[in-house]
């Protein structure tokens, strides 16, 4: 009967720390479990191994030894030694308490679509040294109801119909009661009037677009969008087999006029719009060019996509209606986050949209991830039962208008002409464009070594053209942490 | 100058009881907002008006003096009415306190894709009058930890360094320390040694395959599934636009020697299995199987996609090693879920595989929905830290297996031949086969009836073809709810 390679088999380390018997044991396992090994196969004697793979006869008796005690093999006196052939349990001791830093595999054995190529690999910004951060445009998540939020997630976690919060998974247009204090606060807050089969909550505003672009599009239909916009959005049309097509953005928002245009000569599936405040550049899209979007979109039949990811703050006035709450032809999808008023770590975000649309979104985001955290779900509910979001919006926004008064007061004061910002009527940040002789990457780089990290322009940049401006976000700096990060941002780029 | 057609425009209910000059004012504001009446327009007198739209003029006088004091008109004195040309702010107090149904928009007003028409819409069980629920095999959170995680995640949200957790969208693969604690567990309960790179959380299982399918798939790729299998994997299949192909699954699990012909006679993308406990029919992949399926991988290069729900519940022994332990060419995906451990409520899963895979994985589901609740992961991994899931698992499986026991023995005693089941030797169901003279669906329906909810099988059914069995969870049901659930369901069946 012919042996198979036990030497090519079992890799031996002979300068390695760990005993030669215990590295025998390990690798006739890993044999084994990887089917090199065949169950039931009569092994080598002790003495034959030994010559086979270099090693003593006595470390072959250990190193069996401990095999047949782990299950592994069988020994039959006078019959042999066997290769057991039902493949035994893990040990479920811990061989060392705590974690411990495994060689990574970076390799894959299969071959993948490169369809998403396109799409860049993050690497998470180097967070050791930095003191301040300029984001995009964050809340200050120390204002948040923590305390409330805590608790109210302890009762509902714990109360006597725990048992069908956590358990059945449960309905996928989210906990009736968010869904409930939602329409409420739409209503109240935005005039949007909106019945429960139009609403459906998801993990944040992006889980939504994945969802909503999936059910609009066939591979190629075209989406428009700002030719400065929220790229994220942009690569969400492209991962759902779609293709962007922008038309300018000025200071009313999008061109409604180019947008005509392109519907007269092609088919339009879906526009993208963030009328309350672009993103990035901030500005509102004015009330004749809703009316018009409504318009088009109604006669040429096409989706529009209303993201509204920071209505509640307005500093000046308060502002326009969204445009969903004057939408009579079903064709606004509205989507809002309560990243911005409660937390990003949340992951709450909601569509409000035709009940048939719902309908085809809930198809499709069950089998995304099924539904969300219910009992955070019946937790926050509770917050705005209780008149606690209302009251965290309040003082918020109080403290946010002080913060961007004292922002672009201490932008003008130390920078000066070297960067050029309109002073935003609401939102979390401004749109900052940088003197051309001070280009952001390098900036940026500079600003880091500092302790400054400004946030990469990922989401901001101009589709195929970079753009020396950026969203600064002020809001969750306070006035200290502002003052100084802007003097240092003033030396670095003096 | 030609007027509009206001009595057109203004659509007003004699019969309502809302008094007809406030229905004037919100039929005025949604033609204002909707562009159908033009900003800046001269609006008639009082009196025309009132014969045009049919109203008296003293009704009209008083909806026009609404609309000025909310700023949709102005009257300029000799000049006349005007609507304004800016668009009003929207009225912040509430009319009514909490929540109102509105009538339900059910139309959409725009085209979309049909491609996804293959998916049922779902609705959800009706739980009025039911007293007891056969799910398809889910835990019971009664026995959850749910103080140690209610005070966890207080801790989390309050911690000082709260800011950070709750705050910046954080890392894509998920909290570090939950990523950690989770590397622990796999290597010390079923030998996965994984370096963090190749390990990522996601919001639940579901979450993960959509993920995996969207990276591996090109359209038409085809991915190898059982014949019975989980129907929710093999509809994300399609969703990515992947063509679902089957084989035989028998009581060593699916056919590996029909696999092996299929690969030789097409390119096969990836492979779908649940080696510990086949869902639905709970076999167990045998060893050499096992081994053949890991060979397959590395010689046609597909992907192993191993979907391991519910390794932590073994009553008998201890189940084999996962496939993904005995991996060494980085064809297995290992995807793993807290549901089952913790709750399903949760939505916790995770995904390891070879780090080059997982960096796709990233750049796909951070469009996805970004990142988890970072909260809840950092309190769930303190959970892992403290040891106490680890006494979670080892009471619940306890609790389980005497449950199994019961279930078992009820089911003997009170259908006898009716309903065909192997005892499973692990997991939270049985794969109860029905005389056929039951038919499911009518049984179903007569349980609901009677306080009975039985699981629909749409997770269950065979490709093609109904099957008249289905998965018992008995799990979630104590000794008093399982005895009365099995007699009730014994008296249905008589």
């Amino acid at each position: 009967m012919p042996t198979l390679p036990f030497k090519t088999i079992l890799h031996l380390a002979r300068n390695s720390k760990t005993p030669l018997y215990i590295q025998i044991c390990n690798e006739m396992i890993r044999g084994v479990v990887s089917g090199v090994i065949p169950e039931g196969l009569k092994l080598p004697g002790s003495r034959k191994m030994g010559v086979l793979i270099g090693v003593s006869r006595r470390t072959v008796i250990l190193a069996y030894e401990e095999l047949e005690a782990q299950g592994w093999i069988v020994i039959h006196p006078n019959q042999g030694t066997f290769v057991s052939s039902k493949i035994p349990v893990v040990d479920k001791k811990p061989i060392k308490a705590g974690f411990q830093e495994q060689p990574t595999t970076e390799k894959v054995g299969f071959a993948r679509s490169d369809k998403l190529d396109f799409l860049d690999y993050y690497t998470p910004p180097k967070l050791e040294g930095i003191r301040y951060v300029f984001d995009t445009g964050y809340p200050d998540v120390r204002l948040a109801p923590s305390r409330d939020l805590s608790q109210s997630f302890n009762r509902a976690l714990r109360s006597k119909r725990h048992s069908k919060i956590l358990n059945y998974y449960s309905d996928f247009l989210g906990h009736p009661h968010l869904r409930e204090a939602l329409a409420i606060y739409l209503s109240e807050t935005r005039g949007i009037k909106t019945a429960l089969p139009q609403l459906m909550i998801t993990r944040g505003s992006l889980m939504a677009f994945t969802a909503i672009f999936q059910v609009l599009l066939e591979k190629g239909d075209k989406v428009v969008v700002g030719d400065v916009s929220f790229m994220v959005a942009n690569n969400i049309v492209r991962i759902a087999g779609g293709e962007v097509v922008t038309v300018p953005v000025d200071d009313d928002g999008i061109d409604v006029n180019a947008l005509e245009k392109l519907c007269q000569k092609e088919v339009i599936r879906a526009v993208f719009v963030m009328p309350h405040h672009h993103h990035p550049t901030t500005v509102s899209l004015s009330a004749g060019r809703r009316m018009k979007l409504l318009w088009l979109a109604a006669e040429y039949r096409f989706a529009i996509i209303e993201d509204d990811y920071d209505y509640d703050f307005h500093y000046a006035s308060s502002p326009i209606l969204p445009m969903a709450s004057a939408d009579r032809n079903g064709t606004v999808i509205y989507v809002g986050s309560l990243s911005k008023i409660v937390a990003p770590g949340l992951r709450l975000g909601f569509v409000v949209a035709p009940a048939d649309f719902i309908r085809d979104l809930a198809r499709v985001s069950r089998f995304m991830d099924c539904h969300g955290n219910t009992a955070l779900e019946k937790a926050v509910a509770s917050l705005f039962q209780e008149g606690i979001i209302r009251r965290h919006l309040k003082k918020s926004l109080k403290v946010y208008r002080e913060r961007r008064n004292l922002f672009c007061q201490l932008m003008q004061d130390n920078l000066g002409e070297r960067v050029r910002f309109r002073i935003p009527e609401g939102g979390l940040a401004a749109w900052a464009q940088f003197d051309e002789q001070l280009p952001l990457p390098e900036l940026r780089d500079r600003a880091a070594a500092q302790g400054l990290l400004i946030s990469r322009s990922v989401f901001t940049e101009r589709e195929n053209r970079p753009i020396n401006a950026i969203r600064m976000g002020f809001a969750s700096l306070n006035e200290q942490e502002l003052e100084a990060a802007v003097e240092l941002l003033a030396e670095i780029v003096k």
